[in-house]
């Protein structure tokens, strides 16, 4: 590893990240074509998951790509998936040397992909920023892994901590500034995901708005009982954008039976004594697909996760007012023994948006 | 006004700013004496408020003083108090041109030292800088205006704006990093204020350590009964640094004279049905000569001060931890109507501390 190789893959993983939230069940991968210091080719994961970065790069890079180097922020398929495997076309460009964070944990790929490579004499360096690559890739190796989505959850509340006044007021606490960061959020996540009471509270769209995304994120309803407006914005927007509802197997049928008329997917989920069960929704929700789920709370689901110690990121968007005790909380009730049981998380940045605080948190790895 | 008044001014503000917390009653006062654009002396009002920031610029300069300009962040006093008039040590130097950004609001100086140096021949030039030498001497000029010392409300919690489990454990929720930048908070106030109930759950010294400042801030408890562990770190010291309490007046005469044997200063305050007057203990420090009160909670004592809208800062500590619903809040119960009446703060400033975000707000002038 030289600097030369840090650099640009830095730059594959920053490509890689735009596809974020829009090639799910696929990784989003960057690839970065370099010949005598210079990029001659750049591709990346594109919506639905294909062409695969390394299809666009060399495509980009056309003849250039003859004893160039290739960055890759994901060790490259090589396996015939809907797509031709990428080591393959590597090879077939002549690349001379493959630069990758790690093997891929695909089973399908791992090793096999670097393995191929040698076979036909390309050069394969890994190890490069790896930290990093397992940072961006954590929702893809979750779910192969764990079986479940990474979790992102974002609270927007005030100085002290509450996401409304006691009669329920929410609109605005943080300003517009911070729900357009929180647009943007969503639109790097597979999935925005609320509980039943912020669903019936807010009457979401819970969409993407004014970014110009080819691919609008599956919205996902956690309703123990399917107690949901039937006319309320995602009631009427079902056929438009993905709406999922994570119900109770105890749900009224009726119920199930007119949101499946609306156009809704169902996931029936595992019930956890008073609630459903976190960790059974997320593995429906890796099942189905998901690798990076945005949820915005309310209280009870990001307590319910939290408790289960499925959230990879937390956001937060402090205002500058202060709501006091009888406002509600950003976060239910959590039955901690003590501060040494809490999951520590580090602070990834802290930056003004607007008039509000935006700290960003991850878990230690 | 040009830059060079304006780079000056700045100079004697962040210069006055030195003397925060150490010179009450007084205003703390930053002084630079400018000579062919060079700095040829600078003074800031010492420990205790005397001698006077111009006196020691002056002072510094020596001969150098003739003919140069002085930056004063504040008017120059034109009376005799406990030090001769600054006015007339200007005059006495040779100072030809006196830079400040606004009168003094103490009836004693307000524009009788402008007057008496323009009687003399000296150029003076007012309104460089103002805004922010209004944040500077707030303090100052709430305790003359309003009678009040300005206060700075510290809260050090959770993600989710807890400062405490539900079994009480608060330490440690942010880590070393934030509690040394809480040491130079309290350092830069005249005094640092708890309520009862953390007073007697934290067993705290509320003292300034490990930082050399000439003069501890006085150590405020608001206890309205007066029930207050007479075997704590408070009772044991409040011979060494000065312990202030505020009661109501029908606190237990027994308590009363039991802490004045113990050398504390009692200050019987007006309760306001349930608990004390927050107005009423603000009006009784700023009697007594604070200007900057560093209030560390807790949530009642908060919610008393935000509930009179006396709060003039907020400084907030957020720790990448969760506690949950049954936590203690930061805030107690403030009555809001909605969230147009909440008092809205602006950001100062966010940062990282450690493992912890900072964030500064204050009230919009």
């Amino acid at each position: 590893m030289n600097r030369q190789d840090t650099r640009f893959m830095a730059m594959a993983l920053a490509l890689g990240r735009r596809g974020q939230g829009q090639c799910w069940p696929n990784p989003s991968v960057g690839c970065v074509i370099v010949r005598n210091g210079r990029v001659v080719g750049r591709g990346w994961t594109q919506p639905g998951g294909r062409p695969h970065a390394e299809t666009e790069a060399i495509r980009r890079a056309g003849d250039l790509a003859q004893g160039a180097t290739a960055y890759v922020s994901l060790e490259p398929c090589a396996h015939h998936g809907r797509t031709p495997p990428c080591c393959d076309a590597l090879i077939a460009a002549g690349i001379a040397r493959v630069v990758a964070p790690f093997e891929d944990s695909d089973a399908r790929v791992a090793g096999q992909g670097f393995g191929k490579l040698r076979d036909h004499g390309t050069e394969v360096t890994v190890g490069v920023l790896a930290g990093q690559a397992a940072r961006d890739h954590a929702g893809f190796f979750l779910r192969t892994e764990q079986g479940r989505p990474m979790v992102t959850l974002k609270l927007a509340g005030s100085f002290d901590g509450r996401i409304a006044t006691a009669t329920g007021q929410s609109q605005w606490i943080t300003g517009p500034e911070a729900r357009r960061v929180v647009h943007g959020l969503r639109a790097r996540h597979d999935a925005v995901m609320v509980g039943a009471g912020t669903a019936r509270a807010d009457d979401p769209e819970l969409t993407v708005r004014d970014m110009g995304v080819p691919r609008q994120p599956v919205r996902i309803v956690v309703s123990r009982h399917l107690d949901l407006p039937l006319l309320g914005k995602l009631a009427r927007s079902a056929r438009q954008t993905p709406l999922w509802i994570c119900h109770g197997e105890t749900a009224d049928p009726e119920r199930v039976k007119a949101w499946d008329g609306l156009g809704a997917t169902l996931l029936p989920c595992a019930s956890d004594g008073m609630q459903l069960d976190a960790g059974d929704i997320l593995q429906h929700l890796g099942r189905a697909g998901l690798t990076r789920v945005f949820c915005e709370g309310g209280g009870s689901l990001a307590a319910s996760l939290l408790a289960g110690d499925l959230v990879d990121e937390l956001v937060g968007f402090t205002a500058g007012l202060v709501i006091g005790a009888e406002g509600l909380p950003s976060v239910g009730a959590l039955g901690l023994d003590g501060l040494d049981s809490a999951t520590r998380f580090e602070l990834v940045e802290t930056r003004r948006v607007g008039a509000d605080v935006l700290h960003r948190w991850r878990r230690a790895l």
